[in-house]
């Protein structure tokens, strides 16, 4: 290379500080101390092709330390991407820009993951590392045969998600990842001696990592670290010891750079100290070309691999997988006519199996799992084998008690393409896997969340293993389908819309308990529309029931009582309120009419139930931590039977003839 | 001892297996599995008196892996604790038993945590190790002079909240916490081996753990191990093999032990191997003696400390802060008074930092930190020393990146009892702590969360770091309390009313941007009642504007304009809705009231507001994720300014004329 490689660095420490100056806003202090690493990763060791940010073949690059964002957009400006543009920096951080704060996989092309929530790039990464080895399993070396690289900084290390993920890339041995740890002693806070006293690479080593050493502002060193990661058959942690705002000479090794402009004088400062004479957001021809080139490096590469791709019999499948289109007659619906047939009374958890033996026949792409509740998830399926590091074609991941580690992995997986995994826990551990589920809606990763025992119908396990408030609370993250259906019949339909659905995740809660199978008849998917009459009123129409899950068996025994004493009631059952919310104001007023007194029965939280039942409706609900005993009996204690809502309903429809 | 030590194991072994049993239901393997170690523990070295189980200076036992409930059963109702009972064992996870699914601290004395989430107790035992130290550090070897136990499975090492706890327990050399690790080698899926391949030892090793071996079920290499851990200054990992369902011949050693009923078969059979031949729920007179006689070991050490307590100057203070009273003269109020006198424009974190400036100058028990946030969530005031390993009389914490474990060992602190503990993050990752706050609402501890940049007001930092769905979602939790104050006279207020608040967590959720002092006249505190009228309609009311935090602010422009043209309008302050909801129903009538259009303001999911406005209300708020840009970019990007609102209220007023 013509130009010196420092220089090409320090563009990255001048797009860094220039950016976060003009937006006086942002964190310098990761990208001008990684700089170095970062250069050498990308101009010889990195394989992608600007020209095709999406070239499937391509290394992912992920950085796990994403308020360090000004990284990675310099990196891809200045290797040739078509964004973001020089203008595109310059608006870091302003409305509409792709340089969003955090990196943005859904706002720019090169932007393997959004990134910020700490420890969760990181545990995307061995997603990704690990549907790199499945996908090599199944179609090759021609293939798939690239690697997974992450930059991680003191807080991705320190987040409980970074020990589940690593535990579980050392366990399935992901040699093809590498980390490099932004190792410069400090955090927000100050020091990392203030929090922390632990030794990283032992702890590395612990989970079966190979760990290396090296100075990150020594380019040869950083060199010899990456070729003994690559030598070594086990997941690599590269600990890159760099000082913090490298090159500003006030500030750098100190948490003042880490979060905040450096300052007009710290800038100026620091083109004095990098001997960088260009003005802000400038690049001299000599360094723009070297990158340039280097960005093109691997287009020989990359062409070969189309040339292998158009050579090969598996060319359409390997497409079609990495474009997430689902197989021609995934969608046949024998399964249904089957279930018309043979009315099932099992709980929605094993009807979630027997819809799921369907599918997994029917689509190869997917890969199941469970945070060490397989026999209760009902997750596992009789074909599928475990994917293990003997064996990576399996479609089946035993992620053990790693809820959060599951949810980043499955996030990575989805990213990656070519795969839809769904995942396993009890519904209240979906509190331990939320910050990855928000990062599923938010990146549009269909990620299907397999949650059973979704109240208190799980019984004895007590108000520890109880949902009273999840199913609502996850019912308002943006992006995110929640799924409760009643029966087997809709847990069918609510498993078929979560795989129809390619931009974005869905959660399933679905019962320890068993339940009558409630639709008899072959129909289209009613879930599409998310509520639906399910049983109109005979008698005069007084009462709108709405139900979903377990209850909607409840609710029709509350409308079979009061339709006894002469009152009609219709039953709506209601898996998905994202999808009735959209549907057009007819059909939502005819479902939910005015009129009538409305009530909702859900064993959770009332609030938020005003939605459909307004004001003055009835919603019964549990409001309060459950207990432990037989469902039977929490039912019964709660409120949740046809004798204990039949008065309240009676109560209120007397109250609002006489109101 | 006359008996020997291994039947009085088996006399845990017996009455876990027929609980178990008994409920058919439960988990038998891990009290049958630890049940050597725990006699040793037991019966040899904890410090307790079960005559008085809550001796302040007693040992904590923490039984993380609740699961094994019928461990601490066993122990409790062994060692001579009132209760449980036999009969309270007997109905083993029966509705109103002590003896829930999982260990309930509300439920029975001796119980000190609730565990079960698995990591959590691990966590909470940080806590109480860290309060102990610190009260040591105040109280002196007199008064507090006592260790942590733990007992955990291999779950709770696979969460990430034990990575967090440990590291934290590491760095402050927490030497008088000592943990058991069940190493039985087995998960509910199977073997470890399906998931993990880690060196737990040299993992704990790498955080500056002290770690020892033993065989589990030889007594005298338990006591080696524990005297070891004793020995050594750092706190102690012990590795202690077993066999999970020992003593139950043909499932010992399975997943089959783990959570589910031996049989009645098995049971029979784990009776002849164990040589057990009494009926269920009876204890031979010897083997109960031999206990009993063990429970009362310590009364003497009890004795001398009443007797050092009773002649200690600090025996009133020591006892005010054990049961939780805050000092007299601490709700003084001159705060209050300065700032009727001389309002402020910040933002409600620094609001909470000037509160917090009062409150910890006069609450000596207050325990302050940040997940590595301490300058953005304002939480450490000026004379706040560090609690750190050379140190434990500090009062501020820097907890590193680690939210989760923060949330656990605040959650230790109260239940050690003696401090009360706050701490900080960005709202948006109260998901990342959610299982911890779950927990401190269902143990009714009194733990702080003061979560700033509560919503898109934070600006730039983009969508990763905006809650949206936060604020409502944490509503939903039962027993906690959600404060988002709108100036800093309802900051001050909502301080107030958490700690006054003895029996349970609250969450204060704080702008990053400032915001206009709106209480200007010194009242009585309005926020007790949840919501009030801030300004009364001066037109004929029309309308009711429902807001919280920085949303009150524009509420109040939206009220003048609308004023402007005629129309009345209430502006309502809403920082705690569940306050709000306890309210009589005329005082909510008032504030809430038939007739008016009511219209919520608030930045972030509408989901929910229905409880307020109906369902023909109208709610201003944000159901999408943010974006990154400049907070007043994006509050009229979404919408919340007046010149937007004001159309859409008109337009209802219009349509509700009309309709």
């Amino acid at each position: 290379m013509a130009v010196e490689q420092k220089l090409l660095a320090n563009a990255i420490r001048a797009l860094s500080m220039d950016a976060v100056q003009a937006a006086n806003s942002g964190h310098p202090g990761m990208p001008m101390g990684m700089a170095d690493a970062a250069t050498v990763l990308w101009t010889e060791y990195l394989k992608h092709d600007p020209a095709d940010p999406r070239w499937p073949d391509r290394d992912r690059f992920i950085l796990s330390a994403g308020h360090g964002s000004m990284l990675i957009y310099s990196l891809l400006h200045l290797s040739g991407y078509e964004r973001p543009t020089i203008d595109d920096i310059r608006n870091f951080r302003q409305l509409g820009s792709p340089c969003a704060g955090h990196p943005e996989n859904f706002m720019l092309d090169g932007v393997e993951t959004t990134t910020g929530p700490l420890g969760q790039g990181f545990g995307m990464a061995v997603g990704m590392a690990i549907a790199e080895r499945h996908l090599n399993a199944v179609f090759g070396d021609d293939l798939v045969d690239h690697r997974t690289w992450v930059i991680a900084g003191d807080g991705d290390l320190m987040e409980g998600v970074n020990h589940e993920a690593a535990g579980l890339a050392g366990h399935l041995k992901l040699g093809r990842l590498i980390c490099f740890w932004d190792d410069n002693r400090i955090t927000i806070d100050g020091s990392t001696d203030l929090s922390t006293s632990e030794d990283i690479e032992a702890r590395y080593a612990a989970y079966g990592w190979h760990t290396v050493r090296c100075d990150g502002h020594d380019m040869d060193d950083v060199r010899r670290a990456i070729d003994a990661a690559l030598a070594d058959p086990r997941p690599s942690l590269i600990a890159c010891r760099t000082i913090i705002g490298w090159g500003a000479p006030n500030k750098m090794g100190t948490a003042a750079t880490h979060g905040a402009a450096l300052g007009e004088d710290e800038v100026k400062a620091a083109r004095a100290h990098l001997v960088w004479e260009h003005e802000p957001f400038e690049l001299p021809d000599d360094i723009r070309d070297a990158w340039l080139e280097a960005g093109r490096r691997r287009q020989g590469d990359h062409r070969a691999w189309r040339e292998r791709l158009d050579a090969s019999p598996h060319k359409d499948e390997f497409l079609r997988r990495m474009e997430g289109r689902l197989p021609e007659g995934a969608a046949k619906g024998d399964y249904f006519d089957w279930l018309a047939a043979n009315p099932q009374k099992v709980a929605t958890r094993k009807a979630s199996e027997m819809a799921l033996e369907a599918i997994n026949a029917a689509i190869p792409e997917t890969i199941g799992g469970s945070a060490d509740l397989t026999g209760s998830n009902n997750t596992k399926t009789k074909g599928q084998k475990p994917l293990t590091a003997a064996d990576y074609s399996g479609r089946y991941i035993y992620y053990g008690i790693r809820e959060f580690g599951m949810g980043a992995a499955m996030n990575g997986m989805v990213l990656h393409g070519g795969v839809i995994p769904y995942g396993g826990t009890f519904l209240v551990f979906s509190d331990y896997c939320r910050p990855a589920i928000r990062l599923s809606a938010l990146q549009n990763a269909r990620v299907i969340y397999v949650m059973t025992h979704d109240s208190i119908g799980l019984g004895e396990d007590g108000p520890t293993h109880q949902p009273v408030e999840h199913v609502m609370s996850l019912r308002m993250m943006p992006g995110l389908d929640v799924y409760r259906p009643c029966d087997a019949v809709e847990t069918a339909e609510c498993w078929a819309l979560a795989l129809q659905r390619s931009d974005g995740p869905s959660l399933l809660a679905l019962t320890r308990q068993n339940l009558p199978q409630l639709r008899l008849e072959r129909t289209e998917n009613l879930s599409a529309r998310g509520g639906y009459r399910l049983r109109a009123a005979q008698a005069g129409r007084k009462v709108v029931l709405i139900a979903t899950g377990s209850e909607v068996e409840v609710a029709i025994k509350v409308a079979d009582a009061l339709e006894g004493q002469g009152i009609g009631a219709d039953v709506v059952s209601m898996p998905c309120w994202s999808l009735f919310d959209v549907q057009d104001a007819a059909y939502r007023a005819d479902i939910l009419p005015e009129g009538p007194l409305l009530v909702s029965i859900e064993a959770g939280t009332t609030l938020g139930w005003e939605r459909y039942v307004g004001r003055h409706g009835l919603s019964i609900g549990l409001d309060r931590f459950g207990a432990s005993a037989p469902a039977e009996d929490l039912f019964k204690r709660f409120g949740f039977t046809a004798e204990a809502i039949v008065p309240r309903i009676l109560e209120s429809l007397a109250r609002s003839r006489s109101g």
